[in-house]
């Protein structure tokens, strides 16, 4: 352990030091990133979008498991994600950071890296937060800021009777993901020498650890000229995003059970797990695709896209939320969404 | 206990439904607040500030002795602190927090009371945020946003040779508010049959308890037409704080002893627990004043005004950073901060 330094070494404002000095500014609209009381930001004619989310060690992370870059790049993906559900275009965040004593520099160099990656990869710029010391564990609180055109932004609430209902890639792998990977924490604690046995299971494992927003869908749907009518960001699992899409737009839903997008490492893993593979995609949560609706006339303009998957219909709020099986059986769906408390 | 319910008896949904329930929006340039991915705000031609924080129990608060409605007030009012320091204008906060599952509705209502009054006070709108569970004490985390029109806002690099170096109200009751509270505090763990001691501690315990950022002077400052050339607000301590200006504006500071500002109560509270009162002034933090310089030909401004202390001036870079007593005698300063790892 020689290499390493201790946090209390370095103290705050080393800390702070080392962390600014691999910052890169890169939008235009950042007039003053980290280093004042607050950073200065001018979104001329363009509307801004915020958003802000908590993860705390225990409860969103497992850091036996979860390595500090994967959780970085993660915590500003998950915002960079709602971002994109609100059809913006992510231009900056801020981070703040609670650690223990016992956290070593290298290790916040490590959690860091994963966030520079992220702002790299989202072309976001870090310009402010909070560093400070935890009694309990780590606790990283990201603010994503984005910018929209005016009337371009995509709220919940614009779902009209007969839009067709689409999500991008595929669900439920983050949830087997996790399984897998509390699987291997408990045979590891059972014998620390085995090793994980992890090559099979590549996909959901790296779903769960690192996930993407899908900013790409946002400029393919762009591209395409399509302009979606509702949207949200899948951090819940399917069926509560849909109730949310559903209940903000006073209306109802059919979704096809046979549309609904699978992987085959999620379904030999779910099948493994002896879980239900749609229930994985109906409540798994933490996939962050994005659910959103578009009008019928957007039909030829994705449905050939590999990105999207069209999975039903918005009906009149009357007809409620369905799921429908290929005989043509509609069974009224459940939203369970994750309990906190 | 019959009258309190338990948070898990409302889930998370219920809790947002709650705190939903009682948010005002009332700033123009709130489009969308609560209830989608993102907020949506539209600041015009303005620029925008940014600035986050994040206070955790045990850290930053022990709520034995805060109650939740200050604490809620608290973690607005200190992150309203540094958009004033930026001489912009607060219009939106998003609020993050986390809490155990021993909390009850009624615990969770009297926080969020504390941060809608202190969004009243403030005139901003609560847009956004996540509740989720904590493991180990309470966090918040508060991002708050603000607007400045173009070239008014204020940086730390700012100051120039000559300036005169302004504080408002006075230093250091916050610290000895503090020591008065943790005093209390071991009193109550030695007997809690024992009342706590406060009534002569009223201000400096408020002025722990219970901050309020200098708006009011920003808004003075505007009316007098005086812009400063740099300011910060005092969280560290006015040392640690002058020292941010002096390294960023690369100039050197005298400042005048006998005109840091000091409240009686403050001053009687120091010696009752042997601490030096300069030391207090200099080094106590979490006061919340804001601490500016302005031109030399804004003098006559400032000079009478009771929210505002003229403290000393900017002086060459090579002249460093410099405390001096009314016989002349110049002392460096140190800047101490806090250490928090």
């Amino acid at each position: 352990m020689s290499n390493y330094t201790p946090l209390s070494e370095l103290g705050e404002f080393g800390l702070i030091k080392l962390i600014n000095e691999k910052i890169e500014l890169t939008q235009a609209s950042t007039v003053k990133g980290i280093g004042d009381d607050a950073a200065v930001i001018e979104p001329k004619e363009k509307q801004i979008v915020v958003s802000s989310d908590m993860l705390l060690e225990g409860v969103h992370f497992d850091l036996t498991f979860c390595p500090l870059k994967h959780l970085g790049y993660k915590a500003v993906a998950v915002n960079v994600s709602d971002i994109a559900a609100m059809n913006a275009n992510p231009t900056q965040i801020t981070v703040n950071i609670a650690l223990g004593a016992r956290y070593t520099v290298e290790a916040v160099e490590e959690l860091y890296e994963g966030i520079r990656l992220a702002c790299e990869d989202y072309k976001v710029d870090l310009v402010g937060g909070d560093t400070t010391s935890s009694r309990a564990g780590l606790v990283i609180s990201v603010t994503a800021i984005g910018e929209v055109a005016k009337d371009e932004a995509v709220l919940r609430s614009g779902a009209k009777v007969n839009d067709l209902i689409c999500v991008t890639g595929d669900l439920g792998a983050a949830y087997l993901g996790l399984q897998v990977l509390e699987r291997e924490k408990q045979a590891f604690l059972a014998d620390p020498e085995m090793q994980p046995e992890l090559e099979s299971k590549q996909y959901v494992v790296g779903r769960q650890l690192r996930p993407q927003a899908r900013m790409d869908v946002i400029h393919e749907l762009k591209e395409l000229n399509v302009k979606p009518t509702a949207m949200i960001d899948v951090s819940d699992g399917l069926a509560s995003e849909l109730f949310h899409i559903c209940t903000q737009s006073n209306v109802g839903a059919t979704i096809y059970k046979d549309n609904l997008p699978a992987d085959q490492q999620m379904l030999e893993t779910a099948v493994e797990f002896n879980l239900d593979p749609f229930t994985c995609i109906l409540n798994g949560g933490e996939d962050y695709e994005l659910l959103f609706t578009v009008p019928l006339s957007d039909y030829d303009k994705v449905k050939n896209n590999p990105d999207i998957s069209i999975i039903g219909k918005i009906t009149e709020k009357s007809e409620g939320i369905n799921l429908a099986n290929k005989h043509g059986q509609a069974f009224p769906l459940q939203a369970q969404g994750w309990k906190h408390f």
